[in-house]
């Protein structure tokens, strides 16, 4: 069932045990979103706890405190940015039918919860979190306005990409009123990079290769370089961004090499639909950035991409 | 003389001839300032025109039209974001002593001109343009939207800068209200690179140094590899941001080797004063973000960089 945030803050202010769940591989805006809510939840005098099945990104760490699981097997259950159930992880057999209400963004939302509230104009789930937050009449301190405008800055690439609005821009100016410092954040989140990190980027950049009239650009990463050169996951991610930066480019796609498979992501220019591409692989996501996973070498994932991807620029030319 | 905006836009409402003037070297914030006031000046009735000494960037050309020049020696004339007359570059002989107003947000103006709007906490000059059109009860249309827009994310490095403050983002939400497509201009500006860029990018960071336990990074591109991949001169001082990004990177300094001088860009994290540091040698700019320009050979500019920045971290720690 679809529920408005406001009645979601009627939901949760009628509880006193809430568990929080945040998607596996956490971002900045589940677990701001999600350590947003528990903060106002905590200042509302309830009991409640974040859970997630993978850890924190290191640079975004700090941002998500206290980070004391004290959930209880009676808890009310709310999932914050969480498209599908699979998308919990290691958490998805424990919360299996139990999920009680799901607070998210993405169109391709599975509406597992009893009672969802879905979004997809918004941004970020964070900017769902700070209405619900609103109607709570939860007071924006600075732990939950820092938690938020994560969230916010997470999912817009710092307010880059086409799914800002003018509400996610009101939002942020929101954050920065309770004394968001978004300097260091912006800076944390979006301009450090290992040494590491730089050593890679230039080495996949090399490996960059151009298909149909250099519209669709493809870089790998193999395992042997990211084991070499001490680089966190979630900076490795980052580098997803780098083919579709290139001119001319309407899909940039990352292949990361990983055990047997290759994990894919796929993002587009306005040319070009993420979400539908990365579906002809069983993947999903959004318009213009979306991912998949493929089975086999990274020869045969590139293969079945450039083959399947020229399928699809033949529909929608 | 200083003057509020307010009293600008009374100044302006009074005329009737306008010349704008832009500083050398064009970026986002001095066109697209100069354009919207073009525009709103137009559209009240008056006869206005852009002046500049220097060719546009190609990935803002489109967005700064009409760019006809209809200027005559009687117009009363207006500089925005020019800090210093020196920057106005060619035209500066023809327009010295004869600049009525200047609206600039650099700690540094000079205050050549003959009343001055100065407001250093503004992120961009563009938002003392949108207060002053709204003092001028100019409508907001889409092509003075746009410039404005374009104004206030370029100076901010799309938002990323810790000079984005609330109202910088207030700002920027009603130039998404009015229409701009903000994903579109995004792109353009800040994440598409030609291919010869990331040839440049990944040769230059090989050449970063680093010195006093990695908090100094300084990165050179030599006069050769400028002129060998057909890369644009906006393109290139992009890459200033790039030594910066390293963690435990303070002060991050590109050297641009350029007939017999060096430009040099200063990018700081809050450990360290960019302005500061660039008026050793002569230059200026902002407390994140300045430049100055060292005579010499690049070895020669490295040195005496190396040498007074280490004389600053003793002063400073």
């Amino acid at each position: 069932m679809e529920i408005t945030t406001a009645q979601a803050a009627a939901e949760l202010l009628a509880q006193d045990n809430i568990t929080i769940l945040c998607h596996r591989k956490p971002d900045g805006d589940t677990l701001g979103s999600g350590f947003a809510l528990h903060h106002a939840l905590t200042q509302l005098g309830k009991r409640s706890a974040v859970r997630c099945a993978d850890t924190y990104p290191p640079n975004m760490k700090q941002y998500m405190l206290p980070d004391t699981f004290t959930a209880s097997s009676e808890d009310y259950v709310v999932a914050v940015d969480v498209a599908d159930i699979k998308l919990l992880g290691a958490l998805e057999a424990e919360y299996t039918g139990r999920v009680n209400l799901n607070i998210d963004h993405h169109p391709s939302n599975k509406f597992f919860a009893e009672k969802t509230v879905l979004c997809p104009q918004a941004a970020a789930t964070a900017e769902l979190i700070t209405d619900l937050l609103m109607e709570m009449n939860a007071e924006l301190t600075l732990p939950i306005a820092t938690c938020l405008y994560v969230g916010l800055c997470t999912d817009t690439g710092c307010f880059r990409y086409s799914n800002t609005t003018a509400d996610t821009l009101r939002k942020a100016a929101l954050m920065l009123e309770k004394g968001v410092d978004n300097g260091e954040i912006n800076h944390a989140l979006f301009e450090s990079k290992s040494a590491g990190r730089v050593a890679i980027e230039c080495i996949t950049q090399q490996s960059m290769e151009y298909f149909y009239d250099g519209h669709l650009a493809i870089m790998t990463i193999p395992k042997a370089l990211q084991e070499g050169n001490n680089v966190d996951d979630s900076e490795l991610d980052g580098l997803s961004a780098l083919p579709r930066q290139i001119e001319g480019v309407w899909i940039g796609v990352t292949v990361r090499e990983n055990e047997g498979e290759c994990r894919v992501s796929v993002r587009t220019t306005k040319e070009a639909d993420s979400a539908a591409i990365s579906a002809i692989f069983g993947g999903g996501g959004h318009l213009r950035a979306g991912g998949c996973t493929i089975s086999g070498s990274v020869e045969q994932a590139k293969k079945r991409l450039v083959e399947e991807i020229g399928k699809y620029l033949c529909r929608v030319e």
